[in-house]
C-alpha cells in the first residue's frame, strides 16, 4: 500500500476514545486527522493524541476534503444521519454496531449506501477475534463436519445504567448485546429463517422501570434447516462471559475464555484462577484487527469484510429476536 | 442397619447386567437374590453373579416371598405392568428412567404408588453424580445466589440404531434422552411452566425413516419466570458430553467433564487429552451411588429420593417439548 | 481362567483394610480366605468381610495349604520375616512398598525369591493408574519421540505422625515417599546412573525432632545419559497433588490432575475446582487394577508386572538419595 | 510527568527492532530520537520508525546531547563498553540480558555504574509479565505463606542456531536461557547459596560441535535454606513453554499458560487446542511494560526496578551452574 488513508473520527465518548487512540498509535496505516464531538470538553483529549482539526458539527469533518474515510462511533439515534452525509460525500465509511434499532432506517441506509456506492465496514469487532476467526476457518476447512448447532453466551460482568438499557435508545437486549451473537451466527451458520426467545427480569428488578431485560435464551433455526441457541445475561457477575460453540457432524468447536492472568492460586479453598472483567481485556485486539482490517480493504480495493445488508441482516434478527419475547411465539425472519 | 434388603432384578439386558453387577458386588446392604428375564440365554450369566433363583415370568420373582425390593431395568413399554404388579404385592420398587412414554400409563402408575404408598424410588443417576450433587448443595447454601438460567447438553457419542429410536418404543429424543436434562432442570430450578423445541434431523438422513429427529434445542420456562435451555443431539461424535451450567445473581456453577485418562499430551499438533467415551465411564459411581441410596432410604424409613411424582412431571415436560416441535409453538406445562 | 486364587492377607492395618476390602469385593479371582494381625481387635472387621480363617500369627497363616497367595501390608519392618516364610512355604507373594528401608534386608529377600522362585509382585500401584499406564504405552509407541527428561512432584496434603516420620521405620522421606517417583522413573527412563539431593525441615520446624526432612528435590541421571528431578514435599496443604512429565524429543507428556469433583464455581472471586483430598482417592481405582493384574498374571502363569529385583533397584536410588541429601554430594548409585 | 524521554537505541537486529516499535509507538513517554548499528541496511527501517537521527558508530549516539536514555540491545559481547561509554556520558541505560558471558566484565560494569550513579535497568521482561507480577505480589501479601520451593521450566520450541549457541558467545544455555529463570528465583526466593547441574547433548547431536548442552536441570539452595530446581531445554518442540511455580506453606501458584488462540477442537481425537509458538506471542506485553517501567522510573526519580547488581548476581549463579555441570559437583555462590 502506497499511501496513508486520511481518517475522521465522528464520536469521541468513552469507545471512541478507545478507536481514537487505535487510529493514533496502532492502525499504521491510518493518519487519524480530524475529530468530532458535539461535547467540545473532549477536543483537548483529541488534541493530546495528534489529532491536528477538531470539528463542532459532523458535518464540517464529513466536507473536509483531506478526508479519506469517516469512522461513525456516536449514540446509534444518530447513525442515520451522519452515514447519509458521509455517503453521500463519498467518504468510506465505518460505524460500530448496530447499524440503527430501527429496521426502516437501517434499510434506508442500506439504500443509500447501494446508491452512492461507497466503501461502508460494519463494525462487529468479534469477527476480528483470533478465536472467532480460527473457528471459522476451521468450520470452511471441514474440521467439524457440518456445522450442526451454535450455540453462544454473552454476559456483561455488571449492569448498565437504567438509562444506557432503556430500550428507546438501546433497541432492548437483544439489539443492543444480542446482535453480537446474532452477527457470529449468520457468519458461521448462514441466514437465519425464524427466532424464539424467553427472557424476563430476573436478576436487578429496577430493570422493569425502563422496560427492557436483563436476560434473554433465544432458540434459531437456520434457513439450512440447522439450530442455534443465544442466551444473554446482563447479570454475569463473575466475569465477562462470552463464548460460543459450534457442534458439526464430525466435532465441536468452541471459543472462550476467562482468565485475565496466567497465575493459579492452590490453597485449601481449592484452585483458583481470575476471570476477563470487561470487553476491553478481552477484545482490544479484535478492534484493532478490524480497523486494520477497515483500512487495508479501502485502500487496496477490496469489499469490505462486514457489510452493510449484514448490518441490515443482524437488526432483522434481533428485531424478530425482541417480538417473540414479547409477543410470546416464534417469528419467521421475513426479508422487505 | 441391622439387615440386609432382599433384592429381585427384572430385566437383565446390558443395562440390567451393571444393576446386577452392582448389587451383587458394590451395594453392600442389598443381597441380590433373584433376578428374571424373558430372554432364558441370560440365566447363566446371572448365576455366575451368584443369584439363586431365576425366574423366566416377573410375576413368580414378585411372588416370591423373600423379596423385599424390586428393581426394573426392562423395556420402557413394560414398567407399567411390573411395577403395578409389585406395588400390588407391596414391594418396595426402583424403576429406571422413563418411567413411561405415555401420558396416560404414568398418571395410572403413580395413582398405583400412591393408593399402595410402597416405596418408589425413580430412576435418574444423575442426581447421585458428585458434581451434580455438589452443584445442587452450592444452590441450596446460596453460593450462586438465586439460579436464573439452567443449562444443559446431553450428546452421544454415536447414533443409536433405528429400533432404539424409533419412537413407539423410545417416545422420542426428548422423552429418551432430554429427560434426563429435564430431571435435573426441575430439580434446581422447579416447575417449568412452558417449553418450546427446535430440532430436526441434521446428522443422519437416515433417522427420517423411524419418525424421531437426531439434534434439539428446547427453551424452558419455570413457574418462577426463571429461564433453562437444553440441548440434545444424537451426533456427539468427540465423545459422551454431558455438561449443566447454572447461572445466578452472584456467581455460576458448571457441572461436567470430558476427560477420560489424566494424561496431555503435547506435541506440534498442541496440547491434547481423550474425551469420556460413554455413559458408563462417565456415570459408573453414579449408578451405584443411587442403588446404596435406594436401599438405604427404603430400610431407613426415608422417603425415597427421586419420586413417582418425578418421573410423570419429567414425562409430562418431555411430553411437551416434543409436541412443540411438531406442532412448532411453545407449549405450557398442563396438570391433569 | 478356570479356578479362583486362595488370598491370605497378612496386615489389616488403614491400608490393609483397604486391601482386604478390594479382595473381598472388586477382584473376582479371589477369594479372601484367611487374614493375620498382630491386633486382634481387628478380626472382627475382617469377619464381617467374609474372611473365613482369622490366624493372630501370620506363619499359621503362610502354613494353611488352602493359601495360594499371600498380600503383605505390614508395617515396612516385618517385611523379609514374613516374605522369606511365604517364599519357603511356595505361596505367591504381594508385598506394598518399599520392600525394605535397609539395602541388605532388600538385596537378602530377594536372594530368596530368586532361590524359591516363587511369584513376586512388589506393590507400585501408580504403576496401574491409567495416566500413567497411557503415558507409558505412548511412551513405547514413540510418541514423543525418545525421553530425555523425567520429572515428578508428589505432595501430601499434611504432614504424617512424627512417630511415622521417624526414619528408623520409614527410611526418610525419600525411601517412604519419594520411592514412588523413583519406581516410575526407572519404569519410563529405565536404570539411574547418579542423583544428587537437596532438602530440608522448612515447613514443620517440629520434624528436626525425628531427624527427617520435609521436602526435598532430587536430581537424577539415567544410565542412558537423560535426566530426571523428583520433588517432594509433605506441606502441600492445598492437596494430594501427584503430578509427572516427560519430555521426548517429539513432545511432553503430562500425568496427573487435582480434581475431585466436576464441579467448577465462578463468583467474583475468580474460577475454583477442588482439590484431590488424599492417595485413595486419587488410586483407589489403581489398588484394585494392580491386585487383580497380581492375582492374573500368577493365574495365569505370567511373570509379575513389577519384580523383586524392582523393589531393590528402587531402594537403592532412593538410599543413595537419601545419602547424598546428608553428604551435600552426588552419588552413584552402585550394584553390589 | 511534564516531559518525554528522548531514548536512543543502540543495537537494531531482530529484538532490537522490537524494542524500536516498542520505543516509536507503544511507550507514550518515550521519544525514539536515535538509533545506531553497525548494520547499514537497518537505517532504513528505523527512519521507517519516525527516528531521526541514525549514527553508523553508537559513541556519537552517545555523545548526542539531546539523548536521554541508551537502550543497549547488541551482542552481549559488546555490553561492556557500549554500557561504560553511555555511563561516562551520564546517560540513562537500559541494557538487555545478560549484562556480561563473563563475571570479570560484570562487575567491572558494576563499579562504573556504582561510580557514576547513572540510572540503569537490567532487562529481564519476564519480571512484568502480569502473570509472575501477580505471583510476586500475591507471595508478599502471604497468600501461600513462606515460600519453601521455587521450580521453573524454560523451553524453546527449536534449536537456535549452532552459531548462537557456541558458549564463546553465549555462555552457553545457564547463561543464555537459564538466567531468566534465575533472575525469577532471586525475584522472589532471595539470594542463592548453591547451585548443582545435571545436562548433556540429549536432542540434537550436533550441539556437540560447539560444546554447549541442549537439556539441563539445575537445583538451588537458597541463602534461607529454601530450595529451587529449573530445568532448560532447546527441544520443547511442542512450543514455547515457560512456566514457574512456587509451593509456599499454605499453598501453591502457578505461573504460564500454553495457548494462543480461544479455540478448542473435541473431535474423535480428543480435546485439543494450540500452543504459545515463541517468545513474542508469549512476553509481547511485557517487553512494552518493562521499558515503560524503565522510562517512566528514570523520570520521576525512583530507583531502577532492576539493577546492575541483579544482573551480576543472576551471572554469578548462571556461572555456577554451568561450572557445576562441567565439575560435576555442587558449587557455592561466592562473592568477591
Amino acid at each position: 500500500m502506497s499511501q496513508k488513508i486520511n481518517v475522521g473520527l465522528v464520536g469521541v465518548g468513552r469507545m471512541g476514545l478507545v478507536y481514537a487512540e487505535d487510529l493514533a498509535y496502532r492502525v499504521p496505516q491510518a493518519n487519524l486527522v480530524a475529530a468530532s464531538d458535539i461535547n467540545p470538553a473532549i477536543e483537548a483529549s483529541a488534541k493530546a493524541l495528534g489529532v491536528a482539526k477538531w470539528y463542532p458539527a459532523y458535518q464540517d469533518l464529513i466536507d473536509d476534503k483531506s478526508v479519506d474515510a469517516v469512522v461513525i462511533i456516536t449514540p446509534t439515534s444518530s447513525h442515520r444521519d451522519i452515514i447519509i452525509a458521509a455517503a453521500k460525500a463519498g467518504k468510506a465509511i465505518f460505524c460500530e454496531k448496530p447499524l440503527s434499532i430501527s429496521l426502516e432506517e437501517a434499510r434506508q441506509i442500506q439504500q443509500v449506501i447501494d446508491s452512492t456506492g461507497v466503501f461502508f465496514h460494519m463494525g462487529f469487532m468479534r469477527r476480528f477475534d483470533r478465536g472467532y476467526r480460527a473457528a471459522k476457518e476451521k468450520i470452511e476447512q471441514g474440521e467439524i463436519g457440518t456445522p450442526v448447532l451454535f450455540k453462544a453466551s454473552s454476559r456483561d460482568p455488571f449492569r448498565p445504567s437504567l438509562e444506557y438499557m432503556d430500550p428507546r435508545h438501546s433497541g432492548g437486549i437483544m439489539i443492543d448485546m444480542g446482535i453480537h451473537d446474532i452477527d457470529l451466527a449468520r457468519w458461521m451458520m448462514g441466514e437465519v429463517a425464524s427466532v424464539y426467545t424467553v427472557g424476563g427480569v430476573l436478576a436487578y428488578p429496577e430493570v422493569n422501570e425502563v422496560g427492557d431485560i436483563d436476560n434473554a435464551v433465544t432458540t434459531l433455526t437456520f434457513e439450512s434447516g440447522m439450530l442455534g441457541v443465544i442466551d444473554v445475561s446482563r447479570s454475569g457477575v463473575y466475569g465477562y462471559d462470552i463464548r460460543a460453540e459450534i457442534l458439526g457432524t464430525k466435532g465441536t468447536l468452541k471459543v472462550g475464555y476467562l482468565r485475565e492472568t496466567p497465575v493459579t492460586v492452590l490453597n485449601k479453598e481449592g484452585v483458583t484462577h481470575d476471570t476477563v472483567p470487561y470487553f476491553m481485556e478481552r477484545f482490544e485486539r479484535a478492534y484493532i484487527d478490524q480497523l486494520q482490517n477497515f483500512i487495508e480493504n479501502f485502500s487496496t480495493g477490496k469489499p469490505p469484510s462486514i457489510t452493510c445488508a449484514d448490518g441490515v441482516a443482524d437488526l432483522e434478527v434481533a428485531y424478530a429476536a425482541t417480538i417473540s419475547y414479547k409477543e410470546k411465539r416464534p417469528i419467521g425472519i421475513t426479508k422487505p
